[in-house]
Protein backbone atom coordinates (compact mmCIF):
# COMPACT_ATOMS: atom_id res chain seq x y z
CA UNK A 1 0.00 0.00 0.00
CA UNK A 2 1.13 2.84 -0.98
CA UNK A 3 1.91 6.46 1.85
CA UNK A 4 -1.17 7.88 1.18
CA UNK A 5 -3.49 5.20 0.53
CA UNK A 6 -2.38 3.88 3.94
CA UNK A 7 -2.96 7.08 5.35
CA UNK A 8 -6.46 7.35 3.96
CA UNK A 9 -6.97 3.63 5.51
CA UNK A 10 -6.01 4.43 8.93
CA UNK A 11 -8.00 7.59 8.97
CA UNK A 12 -10.80 5.71 7.97
CA UNK A 13 -10.95 3.83 11.08
CA UNK A 14 -12.07 6.85 12.74
CA UNK A 15 -15.78 6.44 13.67
CA UNK A 16 -17.97 8.48 11.30
CA UNK A 17 -15.31 9.06 8.75
CA UNK A 18 -15.50 7.23 5.72
CA UNK A 19 -13.04 6.73 2.60
CA UNK A 20 -14.39 10.23 0.97
CA UNK A 21 -13.55 12.03 4.21
CA UNK A 22 -10.31 9.98 4.92
CA UNK A 23 -9.33 11.00 1.43
CA UNK A 24 -10.15 14.60 1.93
CA UNK A 25 -8.19 14.74 5.51
CA UNK A 26 -5.40 13.04 3.62
CA UNK A 27 -5.22 15.51 1.14
CA UNK A 28 -5.60 18.26 3.84
CA UNK A 29 -2.69 16.93 6.00
CA UNK A 30 -0.37 16.27 2.60
CA UNK A 31 -1.14 20.25 1.83
CA UNK A 32 -0.08 21.31 5.17
CA UNK A 33 3.59 21.79 6.13
CA UNK A 34 5.31 18.62 7.75
CA UNK A 35 5.05 20.40 11.33
CA UNK A 36 1.92 19.20 11.16
CA UNK A 37 1.53 15.80 10.48
CA UNK A 38 4.25 15.55 13.11
CA UNK A 39 2.00 17.57 15.15
CA UNK A 40 -0.39 15.11 15.05
CA UNK A 41 1.39 11.73 14.81
CA UNK A 42 3.46 12.91 18.37
CA UNK A 43 -0.43 13.78 19.62
CA UNK A 44 -1.45 10.57 18.96
CA UNK A 45 1.29 8.74 20.51
CA UNK A 46 1.50 10.79 23.99
CA UNK A 47 -2.41 10.55 24.28
CA UNK A 48 -1.95 6.72 24.03
CA UNK A 49 1.15 6.07 25.96
CA UNK A 50 1.05 9.06 28.53
CA UNK A 51 -2.80 8.49 29.84
CA UNK A 52 -4.18 5.98 32.28
CA UNK A 53 -7.21 5.24 34.22
CA UNK A 54 -7.47 7.95 37.84
CA UNK A 55 -7.07 5.52 40.31
CA UNK A 56 -9.92 6.68 42.32
CA UNK A 57 -12.42 7.75 39.32
CA UNK A 58 -11.22 5.73 36.48
CA UNK A 59 -11.60 8.78 33.61
CA UNK A 60 -8.23 9.36 32.07
CA UNK A 61 -5.33 10.73 34.05
CA UNK A 62 -1.62 11.36 33.59
CA UNK A 63 -1.02 10.76 36.88
CA UNK A 64 -1.87 8.26 39.51
CA UNK A 65 -5.11 10.40 40.14
CA UNK A 66 -6.60 12.73 37.80
CA UNK A 67 -6.85 16.45 38.40
CA UNK A 68 -10.22 16.17 39.39
CA UNK A 69 -9.94 14.05 42.21
CA UNK A 70 -6.86 15.79 43.43
CA UNK A 71 -9.09 19.21 43.65
CA UNK A 72 -9.27 20.21 46.99
CA UNK A 73 -11.84 22.56 46.19
CA UNK A 74 -14.02 19.40 44.90
CA UNK A 75 -16.74 18.00 47.35
CA UNK A 76 -15.49 14.47 47.76
CA UNK A 77 -18.94 13.78 49.76
CA UNK A 78 -20.89 13.88 46.24
CA UNK A 79 -19.82 11.09 43.72
CA UNK A 80 -21.48 11.50 39.68
CA UNK A 81 -21.45 7.95 38.33
CA UNK A 82 -20.99 7.94 34.26
CA UNK A 83 -20.88 5.67 31.80
CA UNK A 84 -17.31 6.93 29.84
CA UNK A 85 -14.66 8.95 30.02
CA UNK A 86 -16.00 11.23 27.52
CA UNK A 87 -19.32 12.19 29.78
CA UNK A 88 -17.19 13.81 32.09
CA UNK A 89 -16.45 16.89 29.88
CA UNK A 90 -19.49 18.23 29.14
CA UNK A 91 -21.05 17.61 32.96
CA UNK A 92 -17.71 19.33 33.47
CA UNK A 93 -18.32 22.31 30.89
CA UNK A 94 -21.61 23.13 32.89
CA UNK A 95 -19.90 24.44 35.32
CA UNK A 96 -22.47 23.49 37.84
CA UNK A 97 -21.02 20.56 39.25
CA UNK A 98 -18.53 20.60 42.22
CA UNK A 99 -18.24 17.26 43.38
CA UNK A 100 -16.25 13.93 41.96
CA UNK A 101 -17.09 11.42 39.35
CA UNK A 102 -16.87 7.53 39.03
CA UNK A 103 -16.73 6.34 35.48
CA UNK A 104 -18.23 2.55 35.49
CA UNK A 105 -16.66 1.79 31.97
CA UNK A 106 -19.64 0.87 30.19
CA UNK A 107 -23.43 -0.65 31.23
CA UNK A 108 -25.08 -3.60 32.88
CA UNK A 109 -26.23 -5.58 29.75
CA UNK A 110 -27.11 -8.93 29.79
CA UNK A 111 -27.92 -9.86 26.36
CA UNK A 112 -24.19 -8.73 25.57
CA UNK A 113 -22.68 -10.54 28.29
CA UNK A 114 -21.82 -7.44 30.01
CA UNK A 115 -22.24 -7.86 34.36
CA UNK A 116 -21.57 -5.96 36.93
CA UNK A 117 -17.89 -7.85 37.34
CA UNK A 118 -17.48 -6.23 34.15
CA UNK A 119 -17.92 -2.60 34.78
CA UNK A 120 -15.89 -0.30 37.38
CA UNK A 121 -18.55 -1.39 40.55
CA UNK A 122 -16.27 -2.93 43.02
CA UNK A 123 -14.29 -0.29 42.98
CA UNK A 124 -17.14 2.19 43.45
CA UNK A 125 -18.33 0.18 46.13
CA UNK A 126 -14.70 0.63 48.08
CA UNK A 127 -14.57 4.69 47.42
CA UNK A 128 -18.07 4.31 49.39
CA UNK A 129 -16.41 2.52 52.20
CA UNK A 130 -12.98 4.55 52.07
CA UNK A 131 -14.64 8.45 52.47
CA UNK A 132 -17.80 9.94 53.63
CA UNK A 133 -20.19 10.00 50.16
CA UNK A 134 -23.40 11.56 51.26
CA UNK A 135 -24.92 11.05 47.60
CA UNK A 136 -24.32 9.08 44.46
CA UNK A 137 -25.72 10.89 41.12
CA UNK A 138 -26.51 8.68 37.98
CA UNK A 139 -26.09 10.43 34.93
CA UNK A 140 -26.15 7.60 32.53
CA UNK A 141 -27.33 7.69 28.95
CA UNK A 142 -31.21 6.90 28.62
CA UNK A 143 -31.64 3.53 27.68
CA UNK A 144 -33.19 0.18 28.86
CA UNK A 145 -29.48 -0.33 29.49
CA UNK A 146 -28.73 2.68 31.20
CA UNK A 147 -32.14 2.87 33.28
CA UNK A 148 -31.23 -1.14 34.54
CA UNK A 149 -27.56 0.05 35.45
CA UNK A 150 -28.74 2.90 37.58
CA UNK A 151 -31.97 0.90 38.91
CA UNK A 152 -28.90 -2.03 40.17
CA UNK A 153 -26.91 0.45 41.66
CA UNK A 154 -29.58 2.03 43.62
CA UNK A 155 -30.91 -0.70 45.19
CA UNK A 156 -26.92 -2.02 46.58
CA UNK A 157 -26.64 1.64 47.52
CA UNK A 158 -29.86 3.23 49.05
CA UNK A 159 -30.05 -0.08 52.01
CA UNK A 160 -26.40 1.79 52.86
CA UNK A 161 -27.96 4.91 53.78
CA UNK A 162 -26.42 7.21 50.74
CA UNK A 163 -28.67 9.47 49.40
CA UNK A 164 -28.70 8.25 45.28
CA UNK A 165 -30.37 10.41 42.62
CA UNK A 166 -30.92 10.48 39.06
CA UNK A 167 -30.02 13.51 36.51
CA UNK A 168 -33.59 15.16 34.95
CA UNK A 169 -34.22 13.52 31.55
CA UNK A 170 -36.48 15.62 29.69
CA UNK A 171 -36.93 17.31 26.30
CA UNK A 172 -33.83 18.89 25.35
CA UNK A 173 -33.36 23.04 25.25
CA UNK A 174 -34.15 23.66 21.60
CA UNK A 175 -36.08 20.57 21.37
CA UNK A 176 -39.58 20.62 20.40
CA UNK A 177 -42.78 18.75 21.64
CA UNK A 178 -43.99 17.95 17.92
CA UNK A 179 -40.46 16.03 17.53
CA UNK A 180 -39.48 14.70 20.81
CA UNK A 181 -39.72 10.93 20.70
CA UNK A 182 -42.32 8.85 22.63
CA UNK A 183 -39.43 7.86 25.71
CA UNK A 184 -38.31 11.11 26.24
CA UNK A 185 -41.43 12.91 26.52
CA UNK A 186 -43.23 10.22 28.95
CA UNK A 187 -39.59 11.01 31.10
CA UNK A 188 -40.90 14.98 30.52
CA UNK A 189 -44.38 13.69 32.23
CA UNK A 190 -43.74 11.41 34.57
CA UNK A 191 -40.33 13.87 35.69
CA UNK A 192 -42.29 17.22 35.69
CA UNK A 193 -41.97 19.52 38.12
CA UNK A 194 -44.05 22.01 40.37
CA UNK A 195 -44.87 25.36 38.76
CA UNK A 196 -43.41 27.46 41.32
CA UNK A 197 -45.45 30.75 41.59
CA UNK B 1 -1.72 21.62 27.67
CA UNK B 2 -2.54 17.44 28.84
CA UNK B 3 -2.45 14.91 26.25
CA UNK B 4 -5.74 14.57 25.83
CA UNK B 5 -6.64 18.25 25.05
CA UNK B 6 -3.67 18.16 22.65
CA UNK B 7 -4.96 14.86 21.05
CA UNK B 8 -8.35 17.40 20.35
CA UNK B 9 -6.27 20.10 19.39
CA UNK B 10 -4.27 18.30 16.63
CA UNK B 11 -7.35 16.52 15.55
CA UNK B 12 -10.30 19.87 15.26
CA UNK B 13 -7.65 21.71 12.80
CA UNK B 14 -8.28 18.87 10.49
CA UNK B 15 -11.29 20.51 7.59
CA UNK B 16 -15.06 19.68 9.03
CA UNK B 17 -14.13 18.25 11.91
CA UNK B 18 -15.02 20.43 15.16
CA UNK B 19 -14.25 20.51 18.87
CA UNK B 20 -16.79 17.64 19.15
CA UNK B 21 -16.07 15.66 16.58
CA UNK B 22 -12.29 15.94 17.62
CA UNK B 23 -13.31 15.02 21.25
CA UNK B 24 -15.36 11.92 20.00
CA UNK B 25 -12.11 10.72 17.52
CA UNK B 26 -10.05 11.35 20.88
CA UNK B 27 -11.84 8.85 22.85
CA UNK B 28 -11.78 6.38 20.41
CA UNK B 29 -8.53 6.18 19.75
CA UNK B 30 -7.55 6.24 23.12
CA UNK B 31 -10.28 3.32 23.44
CA UNK B 32 -8.16 1.08 20.96
CA UNK B 33 -5.18 -0.54 21.38
CA UNK B 34 -1.84 1.11 21.25
CA UNK B 35 -1.42 -0.37 17.52
CA UNK B 36 -4.24 2.25 16.37
CA UNK B 37 -2.87 5.16 17.85
CA UNK B 38 0.87 4.45 16.39
CA UNK B 39 -0.70 3.12 13.05
CA UNK B 40 -1.75 6.26 12.44
CA UNK B 41 1.17 8.18 13.85
CA UNK B 42 2.94 6.25 11.19
CA UNK B 43 0.91 6.74 8.74
CA UNK B 44 0.84 10.21 9.22
CA UNK B 45 4.52 10.61 8.97
CA UNK B 46 5.24 8.55 6.03
CA UNK B 47 2.37 10.37 3.97
CA UNK B 48 4.45 13.44 4.60
CA UNK B 49 7.73 12.49 4.06
CA UNK B 50 7.78 9.89 1.37
CA UNK B 51 5.37 11.46 -1.04
CA UNK B 52 6.63 14.72 -3.58
CA UNK B 53 5.54 15.59 -6.57
CA UNK B 54 5.83 13.42 -9.35
CA UNK B 55 8.21 15.38 -12.15
CA UNK B 56 5.87 15.40 -15.27
CA UNK B 57 2.43 15.23 -13.91
CA UNK B 58 2.87 16.99 -10.41
CA UNK B 59 0.35 14.70 -8.91
CA UNK B 60 1.32 12.82 -5.73
CA UNK B 61 4.13 10.29 -5.90
CA UNK B 62 6.46 8.13 -3.65
CA UNK B 63 9.22 8.49 -6.80
CA UNK B 64 10.52 10.95 -9.54
CA UNK B 65 7.74 9.58 -11.66
CA UNK B 66 3.72 8.46 -10.50
CA UNK B 67 2.50 5.44 -11.39
CA UNK B 68 0.30 6.69 -13.86
CA UNK B 69 3.19 8.87 -15.74
CA UNK B 70 5.42 5.63 -16.10
CA UNK B 71 2.52 3.30 -16.99
CA UNK B 72 3.11 2.40 -20.01
CA UNK B 73 -0.35 1.46 -21.16
CA UNK B 74 -1.46 4.95 -20.57
CA UNK B 75 -1.62 7.22 -23.56
CA UNK B 76 0.91 10.08 -22.95
CA UNK B 77 -1.07 11.89 -26.54
CA UNK B 78 -3.88 12.57 -23.71
CA UNK B 79 -3.52 14.77 -20.72
CA UNK B 80 -5.89 15.76 -18.54
CA UNK B 81 -5.62 18.64 -16.60
CA UNK B 82 -6.83 19.61 -12.97
CA UNK B 83 -6.83 21.63 -10.14
CA UNK B 84 -5.36 19.47 -7.37
CA UNK B 85 -4.14 15.95 -7.00
CA UNK B 86 -7.26 14.39 -5.12
CA UNK B 87 -8.89 15.24 -8.54
CA UNK B 88 -7.33 12.65 -10.13
CA UNK B 89 -8.78 9.32 -7.88
CA UNK B 90 -12.55 10.34 -9.00
CA UNK B 91 -11.14 10.62 -12.70
CA UNK B 92 -9.29 7.52 -12.02
CA UNK B 93 -12.13 5.93 -11.07
CA UNK B 94 -14.57 5.88 -13.85
CA UNK B 95 -11.83 3.20 -15.32
CA UNK B 96 -12.98 5.42 -18.09
CA UNK B 97 -9.67 7.65 -18.84
CA UNK B 98 -6.42 5.91 -19.99
CA UNK B 99 -4.17 9.47 -20.66
CA UNK B 100 -2.27 10.76 -18.52
CA UNK B 101 -2.89 14.28 -16.29
CA UNK B 102 -1.47 17.14 -15.35
CA UNK B 103 -2.32 18.50 -12.17
CA UNK B 104 -1.92 23.15 -12.10
CA UNK B 105 -2.18 23.03 -8.28
CA UNK B 106 -4.90 25.82 -8.36
CA UNK B 107 -7.01 27.87 -10.65
CA UNK B 108 -6.26 31.46 -11.69
CA UNK B 109 -7.66 34.12 -9.06
CA UNK B 110 -6.73 37.70 -10.48
CA UNK B 111 -8.86 38.67 -7.06
CA UNK B 112 -6.70 36.38 -4.71
CA UNK B 113 -3.35 37.36 -6.91
CA UNK B 114 -2.85 33.96 -8.35
CA UNK B 115 -1.34 34.14 -11.77
CA UNK B 116 -0.22 32.08 -14.63
CA UNK B 117 3.39 31.72 -12.46
CA UNK B 118 1.33 30.55 -9.41
CA UNK B 119 0.58 27.41 -10.91
CA UNK B 120 2.00 24.59 -13.23
CA UNK B 121 1.47 25.84 -16.56
CA UNK B 122 4.93 26.59 -17.57
CA UNK B 123 6.00 22.66 -16.56
CA UNK B 124 2.49 22.04 -19.03
CA UNK B 125 3.64 23.86 -21.66
CA UNK B 126 7.44 21.78 -21.76
CA UNK B 127 5.34 18.55 -21.71
CA UNK B 128 3.68 19.48 -24.54
CA UNK B 129 6.71 20.77 -26.47
CA UNK B 130 9.05 17.23 -25.23
CA UNK B 131 6.01 14.84 -25.66
CA UNK B 132 3.93 13.79 -29.14
CA UNK B 133 0.63 15.07 -27.29
CA UNK B 134 -2.78 14.85 -29.34
CA UNK B 135 -5.35 16.44 -27.02
CA UNK B 136 -5.32 18.21 -23.82
CA UNK B 137 -8.94 17.75 -21.69
CA UNK B 138 -9.86 19.93 -18.90
CA UNK B 139 -11.67 19.04 -15.98
CA UNK B 140 -11.74 22.18 -13.67
CA UNK B 141 -14.17 22.56 -11.51
CA UNK B 142 -17.03 24.72 -12.78
CA UNK B 143 -16.78 28.00 -10.96
CA UNK B 144 -15.97 31.48 -12.25
CA UNK B 145 -12.05 30.63 -11.47
CA UNK B 146 -12.20 27.07 -13.11
CA UNK B 147 -13.95 28.55 -16.74
CA UNK B 148 -10.91 31.58 -16.43
CA UNK B 149 -8.16 28.71 -16.27
CA UNK B 150 -9.58 26.67 -18.82
CA UNK B 151 -10.25 29.80 -21.30
CA UNK B 152 -7.25 31.19 -20.63
CA UNK B 153 -5.30 27.83 -21.65
CA UNK B 154 -6.95 27.06 -24.19
CA UNK B 155 -6.47 30.46 -25.92
CA UNK B 156 -2.33 29.67 -25.58
CA UNK B 157 -2.81 25.77 -26.83
CA UNK B 158 -5.44 25.88 -29.97
CA UNK B 159 -2.86 28.21 -31.82
CA UNK B 160 -0.29 25.79 -31.39
CA UNK B 161 -2.08 23.08 -32.43
CA UNK B 162 -3.40 21.04 -29.81
CA UNK B 163 -6.89 20.18 -29.66
CA UNK B 164 -8.39 21.32 -26.77
CA UNK B 165 -11.84 19.67 -24.38
CA UNK B 166 -13.35 20.12 -21.64
CA UNK B 167 -15.60 17.67 -19.56
CA UNK B 168 -19.18 18.29 -19.92
CA UNK B 169 -20.80 19.97 -17.34
CA UNK B 170 -24.59 19.19 -16.91
CA UNK B 171 -27.20 17.88 -14.37
CA UNK B 172 -25.52 15.03 -12.26
CA UNK B 173 -26.90 11.26 -12.01
CA UNK B 174 -29.22 11.42 -9.39
CA UNK B 175 -30.23 14.95 -9.44
CA UNK B 176 -33.50 16.96 -10.61
CA UNK B 177 -34.32 19.49 -13.07
CA UNK B 178 -36.07 21.19 -10.04
CA UNK B 179 -33.68 21.13 -7.51
CA UNK B 180 -30.30 21.63 -10.05
CA UNK B 181 -28.94 24.88 -9.74
CA UNK B 182 -29.21 28.22 -12.73
CA UNK B 183 -25.47 27.54 -13.45
CA UNK B 184 -25.64 23.91 -14.13
CA UNK B 185 -29.10 24.24 -15.74
CA UNK B 186 -27.89 26.48 -18.44
CA UNK B 187 -24.61 24.80 -19.02
CA UNK B 188 -26.89 21.53 -19.61
CA UNK B 189 -29.02 23.43 -21.86
CA UNK B 190 -26.04 24.60 -23.87
CA UNK B 191 -24.00 21.74 -23.70
CA UNK B 192 -27.21 19.60 -24.81
CA UNK B 193 -26.44 16.72 -27.39
CA UNK B 194 -28.39 15.72 -30.40
CA UNK B 195 -30.33 12.49 -30.04
CA UNK B 196 -29.24 9.51 -32.36
CA UNK B 197 -32.52 7.84 -32.89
Amino acid sequence: MNPLSRLVFELSKLPGIGEKSATRLAYFILNQDGAYASGLAQALLDAKTKLRYCSQCFNFSEEESCEICIDTARDRALICVVERPSDVTPLEKTGSYRGVYHVLHGLLSPMDGVGPEDLRMKELFSRLKQADVSEVIFALNPSVEGEATTLYLSRLLKPVGIKVSQVAYGIPFGGTIEFTDRQTLGKALENRTEMQK
